[in-house]
């Protein structure tokens, strides 16, 4: 938790935000319940409301608080423990000792938070709320605010907050990025073959639970790189493989980290591997020798999908005109999904706050090309910003023979070549990176080995 | 997964029994949704809904399923998937196939069960449901079954069911049983004056997820085991504390282990420590001992509790008859909670149903009594019951001081006696029982070291 004075500044500027966007009334928080795996005391590892925590700090279940916009009052509703509780949960700190901590003037019980939205409400007053991250909030939110729907303006308000991070926010997020090396280098060391692709998730995600909060993300670890979101670990790691690990440690603070490696199994490449993995390699470099403020991170998301291409005709996988290529979407066929996202306290930051307000500005538009319309950061950089990096080359026979058979890309795409890569798998080279006054730099301490010599180097044993 | 077969049989039961309750109408089941930890698509690991997994097997998200008591008609609701999916997922089998497999005749999309329900409720016949387990489900079944309410003679079907353990289920927990010995030996090994206990819970659960599925519910890891279910461990181990590690593994079939082991942070146990350490160790024995079809868990609890007075009078901590303490619950204060529960896919077996219908018989009344009032199993054992044997003592300055101001047990407890242990902390041992068909077994292929001597020459370096 930061000091005090950090919430206190934060709620006064997001009520100031909402005075000057011409809002008034309410702004009702509902913190998160714990999340039942099995029943109602058999929980997920708790996890609080990212938005809570930004402006209200307190790191528990069944909170909620009221801010109105008007008069600026703050109240933190939440019930004290009794007896029982402190036999199962030992002694716990008062309910006021909790809001003095955030400093907030206002306290009272949990289920109290009705008076002030039923008053609301019945006065014609507006009550502002975030949409829902979990079933419980819509749940709860149902019953405070029957057919109440989520506000826009608060909305847009929490994202001009939210997405230029302070500098607290960057060393967290700088020692986020430290445990996320950490792992990556135990998962990496890890590789053999002929051990299960399980052994080395648990490996990986033991060390995120002993140093930080636990993985930021469901772990994506696999010799099939070439499905996106892969999180099936029961195959046995073979010789000749490619395997890509998409990973990253949430810290004890609530800061994501996100980093992508993507290892030959044996340790050393084949030419075929060396000469695509080498082309999202300099796909990476040069989006991130691109960030600067100024220049827009779609703009960043096509030129790298123009390198990309330039390589693949290197390779004589597609050919023709780059630019012609590139805005007839060509690029989407071997990277399906956008160079970016916001990165903070969620690895994909504030993504329930609505994909397209909080990575798209008011004067851009999400296309619906395959590749760049899954561009999750499309925005103009601004010092602050916290992006990843992460361009990939798949290889996905159901894409490849859906695009053939559809006839696109014919006047292009090689597909009688193509067919010869259709057991390689894929490749992603994923880094963190904050945007500053007049550049960017990448997030933590170190950066993992990333060019082809540096991964072989690292895995020599 | 087990064989089709499986599946099948147990339906078969489900609506034979139903029937034989004088039930009719159609049984709805809801299997469970990813449950978001941040936003939609940043989910928790995947678990299924056990009952769910119990009937119909299948390991996946969004499937709802109908069986009609009366025709015996069984379909299975559920979305192929799409090219997108298969971008991000992978190729996938059919839903008809994933059907096959578990021996049910009828599929349909997903959304379509909502059809069977409609038209049972309009034509008056009932729609049997369990009570949710989630907030998913919750939801799910508000729009399904406005106003409904689960059917208690399906949950008494079920649990009637699930309670007995077939012989596939005992060797899927012995397996968790095994996986839990490990992780609890990693944890032992890992003890050492100066880390902080977090580290350990890391390694803890990276051998559960790299093993099994993850662990069976949330760690519990504490130099405070006064406090029954801490899950703070930012705790530096010091010397001369007792270390309560309380966890269990999930394997990968979703059958859950749970042992707890109380550790001398130093490895030996100061004489005050050996001495209330060997009264729990008699305790856990005794209970075992006592274990066999015929006799009440209720009745063990009571003996354990006696045992446990006795050994606490020979330390001068009470006085008086034993009887008469166990009748008046003076183990209570030193034991807040019950000998053990039910365990089986999950770690309190069933408890989404209701705790007193899975853990009593219809003879049995739940006390109020302070411990025995805190007793999930107390039914009459018989063969296939699994169960755990944990006794625990805990010197709760809280509730302690709380008996004292309220003038409980003045006769029995010597509290100015008991001040000297304010500091003393907690201790709980505990294994996990089948019982068999003419006494019971640990589960496992071996015993976690657990007299003071054998704890001793575990922990020698």
């Amino acid at each position: 938790m930061f000091a005090k004075e950090v919430y206190v500044r934060r709620r006064a500027e997001l009520a100031q935000k909402m005075r000057e966007a011409g809002q008034n009334g309410i702004i009702l928080f509902v913190g998160n319940a714990e999340a039942p795996a099995q029943y109602k005391d058999n929980c997920y590892k708790w996890r609080q409301d990212s938005s809570w925590l930004y402006y209200w700090g307190l790191d528990e279940p069944l909170m909620a608080a009221v801010l109105d916009i008007d008069s600026g009052a703050e109240t933190l509703f939440a019930d004290d423990v009794d007896i029982d509780d402190i036999i199962w949960m030992g002694p716990q700190p008062s309910v006021r000792s909790k809001a003095d901590a955030v400093g907030v003037a206002g306290t009272a019980p949990y289920s109290a938070v009705e008076d002030p939205v039923a008053l609301a409400l019945k006065s014609g007053r507006p009550v502002h709320f975030l949409p829902p991250s979990r079933y419980f909030n819509t749940l709860r939110l149902q019953q405070l605010v029957p057919g109440g729907k989520p506000s826009e303006a608060l909305v847009k308000a929490v994202i001009s907050q939210r997405l230029i991070k302070e500098d607290i926010e960057i060393a967290a997020l700088d020692h986020a990025c430290y445990l996320g090396y950490q792992m990556h280098s135990v998962a990496r060391d890890a590789i053999r073959i002929g051990i299960v692709e399980q052994d080395i998730v648990g490996q990986m995600e033991g060390v995120a639970l002993a140093k930080g909060w636990g993985v930021s993300f469901p772990t994506i670890l696999t010799q099939h790189g070439e499905t996106l979101h892969n999180h099936i670990h029961d195959k046995i790691i073979e010789p000749g493989k490619l395997m890509v690990i998409d990973a990253g440690v949430e810290s004890n603070e609530h800061y994501a980290s996100d980093f992508t490696r993507t290892y030959p199994t044996t340790g050393k490449f084949t030419q075929k591997q060396r000469e695509v993995y080498q082309i999202v390699y300099e796909c990476n470099e040069l989006a991130f020798s691109l960030s600067k403020p100024g220049i827009t991170y779609r703009d960043i998301h096509l030129a790298t999908a123009r390198k990309m291409l330039e390589g693949l005709s290197a390779l004589g996988l597609v050919k023709g005109d780059l630019d012609e290529m590139v805005a007839k979407g060509i690029a989407g066929l071997f990277q399906p999904h956008g160079l970016g996202h916001n990165m903070g306290m969620d690895v994909h930051d504030m993504e329930d706050l609505g994909e397209n307000l909080v990575g798209y500005d008011p004067d851009q538009t999400r296309a619906k090309q395959l590749g760049l319309g899954s561009l999750r950061m499309a925005r103009r950089l601004r010092p602050g910003h916290v992006i990843t990096d992460e361009p990939g080359i798949y290889f996905i026979p159901a894409l490849i023979e859906k695009f053939k058979k559809e006839g696109l890309g014919y006047d292009f795409v090689n597909y009688a070549k193509l067919e010869s890569y259709y057991d390689f798998g894929g490749i992603r080279l994923e880094d963190d990176v904050l945007i500053t006054a007049d550049g960017a730099r990448r997030l933590g301490p170190k950066r993992l080995p990333i060019s082809p010599e540096e991964v072989e180097a690292a895995m020599k044993r």
